[in-house]
């Protein structure tokens, strides 16, 4: 028999708590997912706590090193199962019962293999009443990146892109600053901040010679990754400078000078990812040796070929455009010139989960829906 | 000494119910202005009117006439100053005068220059109390064509178009059908219904074959314009049958063929305009003639290459566009392939109006802003 947990409002704000506690590590947590903890005794809160880091202590530790003392028949609400095997700490669901807390909702169970349930049944055999489902839909949001590369071993990509309101990303003589806000620019930034990994082409790198890093005063660079198979990034290219500590890859084929390669290698925090590919990076590849690395979420940055390519491939999760209120007509390029439909019954369906003006700019942010199968 | 006047509540919600009254007739009256009008007595309505169509009574009139004997001593909102000439209907000034109405309320001048302040004066001079400035940014919004006609002798020029997220109007291959959702398609139609012309290439109409016809029940069709600069038009164009009675006007050059010139002339609601140009169509010569003919709002509707010449020439007010949640990729036309501006920096800057997502796509309608300055 299922139990239909019966949750009232204060429950609710308790959760939403702990989903704010958790979102406060956004970018910082991976491969681990984010979560938050709030421990409450007679409505009042006595600890919380979230997840800070991979290594470092689960949300439930923090928030009952807080509660101290007073976790004796106290409700503990956390956004994820609480984990029930010996990773980096010590399992969470063994504190939570050696706390003496006599109730514990939890938003969604984990879907990783070592936990999976195993973590809920483990508090119900030591008598606790464990409630699951509680701001399911947010806290599966939350963790989106988490939960696609657990269930895949592919990380969650989101395509960024700015353009004029006729859909261009440049004009016809290749000018494209600035198409977005000041405001939008310094957004995507926050993005660069927020996600594991920023990916572009090697043509961006060749053509715009972008850092890609946070420019953000308490901003952390992602992780740069190039896709470059037949390895053209020039050796003074922005990226390959030691300006920034973030690791940067370069993904390559065959086609690469062997030379180029070794020197590159050279470089600190730089690694050459040679795939035994003849000319092309085979993308998918590449995704799932990122998440291997331990590195969930993807901010696709361009050009217009190398997205093309993610999407015929299906690798694409979300978009996030910035669309300025201005027209520059002509035939200069487009956000997925890469990508080719011939039919637009076949175009790839997206859901709008936020339209914004906050910026200056229209953003637009969109899921793929996953039911979409790309031309062949 | 300019009086201020000093408008409260009420006054405010009785203007707006004459807004309101004047809206609908939107699409009806040009070469007149939408005017409602509300005649108020010991804080209730006892009568209200709008202008429905040139030729026939003004708003005020309606209005009067509902009041009946009751109206000495009332105050009448009038969204436009009340005229004060004889027209096709004798001065609306003369009939609140000989009403009894101790006082005006007025959102805005009239800037017709057969008016413009002097039906103001007319009630004064006859001791009637006259307030002007309510609600007048609503009422130059809701007369936005008539406004520009009468100021400029050129229409107000709205350009609505479907696009894709990535700003694509059709395939590679050139297929467009559909582009927008089956709401946002009846909303052009409602579109054409409102505004008094629309306006194509005639590479659309060799494309696509349009009626241009607006086919909700209640619609009436606006008069269709096709520029045609070498009377490319096929003689089975659906533009050219007797489906429609509403007139379909060819603009051509003198590149066209008199044969065929003669032959279009012949059919029933068909008329060519023959300007004395090479091969083009002088488009701004062509707007003056249309607001010469009575007809005040445009709707442009494509192709891009019409628009990009609009645009370059400085003559478009309105962009409407409709974008459907959907990516299509590849290097297909764009709303705009016949703009060419070279820098980012002189794109053409515009001020967001609206977006909403009622239809299923995201509509932006936007105002051009009127400071820029196309390119050379």
């Amino acid at each position: 028999m299922i139990d239909i947990p019966n949750f009232n409002a204060n429950d609710e704000n308790y959760m939403r708590r702990a989903l704010q506690l958790a979102a406060q590590a956004i970018g910082k947590t991976s491969p681990n997912p984010l979560v938050g903890c709030v421990i409450v005794k007679n409505n009042e809160i006595i600890g919380e706590g979230f997840h800070h880091k991979a290594g470092t202590p689960h949300a439930e530790v923090h928030a009952l090193r807080q509660a101290g003392e007073k976790t004796k028949d106290a409700t503990a609400y956390v956004s994820l199962e609480p984990c029930s095997h010996f990773g980096r700490t010590p399992p969470c669901a063994d504190a939570l019962v050696k706390s003496g807390i006599h109730r514990v909702v939890i938003a969604m169970q984990d879907p990783n293999p070592h936990v999976s349930g195993e973590g809920i049944n483990r508090l119900r055999e030591a008598g606790i009443q464990v409630e699951v489902g509680l701001c399911a839909a947010e806290a599966e949001k939350l963790n989106q990146p988490f939960l696609k590369a657990i269930q895949t071993g592919l990380p969650y990509l989101v395509y960024k892109v700015a353009s004029t309101l006729d859909g261009k990303i440049a004009t016809e003589t290749g000018d494209s600053r600035w198409i977005s806000s000041e405001s939008s620019r310094l957004y995507a930034h926050e993005l660069r901040n927020q996600l594991d990994v920023i990916l572009v082409g090697s043509e961006t790198v060749v053509k715009d010679d972008p850092a890609l890093t946070c420019r953000l005063p308490e901003g952390r660079d992602p992780v740069r990754v190039i896709v470059d198979g037949s390895l053209k990034i020039p050796l003074e290219a922005q990226v390959l400078s030691p300006l920034s500590s973030a690791t940067c890859i370069i993904a390559t084929s065959q086609a690469a000078s062997p030379t180029k390669i070794e020197h590159l290698n050279n470089l600190p925090q730089v690694e050459v990812w040679q795939y035994p590919t003849a000319r092309h990076v085979p993308l998918k590849k590449l995704l799932l040796d990122l998440v291997t690395r331990g590195w969930n979420s993807i901010l696709l940055e361009g050009g217009g070929g190398l997205a093309g390519a993610l999407f015929q491939a299906e690798l694409v999760d979300e978009v996030d455009f910035f669309i300025a209120p201005k027209l520059i007509g002509g035939k200069g390029p487009s956000p997925l010139s890469g990508l080719r439909i011939d039919k637009m019954s076949k175009a790839i369906p997206l859901d709008i989960e936020e339209i914004s003006l906050e910026t200056g700019d229209l953003r637009v942010r969109a899921q793929v829906q996953k039911s979409y199968t790309a031309e062949d």
